[in-house]
Order: structure tokens, then sequence, then C-alpha cells
């Protein structure tokens, strides 16, 4: 039987709200076994750049990374974010170690190539080093990803959160029963946006479908559960979505994602 | 025979200047055996404080890091500097993984003790976590320490990269052939501060009494020396001062500091 590890990604904006970092931080050190985190970005990063007085860039209402961004995400996102995370578990008792994509040459990714859109900065991942990362695990270690990765050549590049966490779940889904965990400010997916009793226990495609096809489901949650369906397909064991309360063998509400 | 293991800190200032920067970054990439570096913080955090609107705060001569100071030093100095020293070193084929003292709990310290003057958020080093580090090293990592401690409770700790290198190559020392090298932008130890072509060979401790007694030498060399000085008597092989040729076994110019 292969070993099992937890990949768990936690939003950045959960982390910046004082009383829920503390739940999410215990409940996170307190999971047995192998687990890897991810953590988001949050909304310190744009906090930072108001004070500099740089201008967040947009083309068709997406953001663009451009030098000064990838400035202000490196030393948010890789600084102050992952070391006070790290911080705070060590204080917990989990032997945390912060890394970027570039650390141990961990996640490679190229720059989005330049279509309709320039995103600037932005990194599509390549390739998970598995050998590092197991190397890491194998030493008692417990991997916190900020959202950053690197091209090889010396450049980093800022990489959405989720994608990082579904791809180390797959890369780690070749030799380990990998458990990919999404977690946030709600219970799970709900049915009913405005009732957060409405959390649905299990979707598999066909009711993702349904779902989306009457417009029920949270615009921002479609892409993540289309990364969900993507990982299983792609070797990951089990996929979960919900609040920190998830990561405990006592859990009751969440939504498992399901083939 | 214990293998060798060498300690290399830079200064902050070397790696914000273009030119020197990848002069470094090829000497230490190119050097063989296991290692470890260490870098200082340079201009940038000032540059960033002054851009925030941060004051430099002050007591008696000596700079205090309050809380917004630290969160500058996590930014640039465990963020910005570490993540694009630690991308341009893997560019070059140089395994580097960046950390922290928190990482893996590598450097804990305790907040300096309020005596005449409150230091802030300063951290002393009590305790390199040598199984860890060596884990690390056994897996074929190259650790590139930023000059941040923690104190084991939570808190994020500003710590001198000097003092950081010093303690890493006590610690590595136990079992290990250490050798320290302090790399600056010149050559070495100069006889004359105004010649850079009187580099001194080998210092000592009588060598240095007569030199700080005729005032010779550098005022800012004095703490480093004594550094020097201390980790040979605590256990280090071998420790050099010089420019990143240093680094070079075809190396001809340097001090070699000796008991």
């Amino acid at each position: 039987m292969k070993p099992t590890v937890s990949i768990v990604k936690i939003g950045g904006a959960f982390l910046e709200t004082p009383g829920l970092v503390e739940t999410f931080t215990g409940a996170f050190a307190a999971m047995p076994g192998l687990k890897v985190l991810i953590h988001g970005g949050g909304q310190r990063a744009t906090q930072l750049s108001t004070r500099l007085g740089i201008e967040p860039q947009m083309v068709d209402g997406r953001r663009i990374t451009d030098a000064a961004a990838l400035e202000v995400a490196v030393m948010v996102y890789g600084g102050w974010a992952n070391k006070t995370l790290v911080a705070r578990l060590q204080a917990l008792g989990c032997p945390a170690l912060g890394v970027s994509g570039a650390d141990a040459d961990l996640i490679r990714a190229h720059k989005r190539p330049v279509g309709a859109i320039d995103y600037g900065f932005v990194g599509d991942v390549e390739q998970v080093n598995l050998p590092a990362l197991k190397a890491l695990l194998g030493a008692g270690l417990v991997p916190v990803f900020c959202a950053l990765t690197h091209d090889g050549k010396g450049q980093m590049l800022n990489t959405n959160a989720d994608t990082i966490a579904a791809e180390l779940a797959i890369a780690l889904g070749a030799e380990f029963e990998s458990h990919l965990f999404y977690c946030f400010e709600k219970e799970g997916v709900l049915r009913d946006v405005n009732d957060p009793g409405s959390v649905i226990p299990v979707i598999d495609p066909d009711l993702y479908k349904s779902l989306k096809d009457g417009q029920q489901i949270a615009a921002g949650m479609l892409p993540k559960l289309h990364n969900c369906f993507q990982s299983l397909q792609r070797g990951v064991g089990r996929v979960f979505i919900g609040s920190p309360a998830l990561l405990s063998p006592q859990r009751k509400t969440f939504t498992e994602v399901t083939l």
C-alpha cells in the first residue's frame, strides 16, 4: 500500500484574518502523516503596492505581473507571508520549511507565452522535482510553498496557488496516495451561495454540469472545480473542499470532488 | 578524516551591484564540496523603508528593529534577496535552497534582553539545528541563509549575518572540518585602508592587537575579526577574509585569520 500524503492549500485572505490563522495553523499542525502546505497571496500584496504607489496593471480585466508587481509578490508571498507562517507552525511543533518553486528547483515553470495578452512574469508549471520533494518529506520536514516558481534561468515567476497545489498533488500521486485539500472560509461548495448550510457533500462531473448550467455555483468556484476533476484524472487519490475543520479526522461537513 | 564544509558569507551590498553579483554567484556555484551561503542585507531594505515612509529608529546611534523594520527585513532579506539569489544559483546548476532560521527550526534565537537599549526584534543565536542542517546537506542541497532567525514561539527576529555565518561554522565544526569565508568588495584586510594592494596575508591575535593599538584597521573590521578569532577558538578549522576570488582553488590574495 502506498503511504498517504496530504496536500493542503489555504487562501491568503484566511491567513491575514486574526483568529482564523490560529484556527488553520492549529488544524494543520495536528494533521498526522506526511503533508505539504501551499498558501495563497491575500490582500497584503495589494496593500503594499498601494503604499508604494504601484498601479495594478490590468489588460482586458486580467491582472498583469509586471516587474514591480513581481517584486512585491516575491517580498510578500515569499518573504513575509511564508516566513511568518513557518514561524507560527514551528511554534506548534510542526517542522515547517518554507519554499518557493526556485528552492531545490522544486517547481520549474516557463513564462506564459505572449498571446492575445502578455501576462508578464507569470509561470505555467512545467515540472515538479519529485526526488527533491521526497527528500524533504523523508527528512521529516513539512514543505510550505508560496505561490512562486522559477524558470531555471534565474527568473522568479508568479503562479496561481490552486494550480501549484494541484501540480504537487499530481506529482506526488505517482508514488503516494495523494489527498488534496482546498481550505477556505466556507464549509464546502454551496448549493445556494446565500445559505452556508447548503454544503454539497459530493460533486461529480454530472452534478457539476447541471449546477453550472443552472448557474448555481459561484463563478470563482468553476475553475477550482475544473482543477479538481483534472487532478483526479491525473492520479490524485481524493480531493476535498471546505473549512480548516476539514483537516481533522472528525470532519463532518465538507465537499468531496469525485469522478 | 572529517569531510570539509565551506560556510560563505557575502555582504548584501555586493549582491545589489550589477556585475559583482554574477562574479560572486559564479565563484560560489563553482566551489566543490559541501557548502552553505549566508547573505547580508544591503541597501534595498533602507530604500524600501524610505519609499514606505518608515523612519529608521535609532537610539544612541544604534539601529532599532521595531515591528515596521522587521516586516521590511523579512520581506527584503527573506523574500526578494533570498529568492532572487536562489534562482540565480539554480540557473548555474547549484542546488540552492533558501532558508531563514525559522525554516526547519535551523537557527533558534531569543529576543535580545532589554538593557540600556531595547534593540527591538533582534535575535541572539541560541542554537543551530545541526541534524536538520546535515539532513539538507545530505540531500545534496546548498542552504542559502538570509539573516533572520526565530524564537520558537512564532516570532521572526533580525540577526547579524556575520554572526549567523560564525554560528553555523561553529555548529558544523562539531562534525566537519568547517572553513569560514567572509567575502566582501576588498581582497582582504588592508594594512592601509587607502591602498588596496596592502592585503595582510595572515592575521593572528598578536598582529591584531598591534594593528588595533596603532588604529590601523578600519573600525568596521574590528568586530568581524573578533568574530573570526572566536570561531577558531570554538572549533572552526580555517577562517578567510577576501573577495569572491577567494572561493577559487587558485586563490592568491586574501587574508587568513589564525590563532
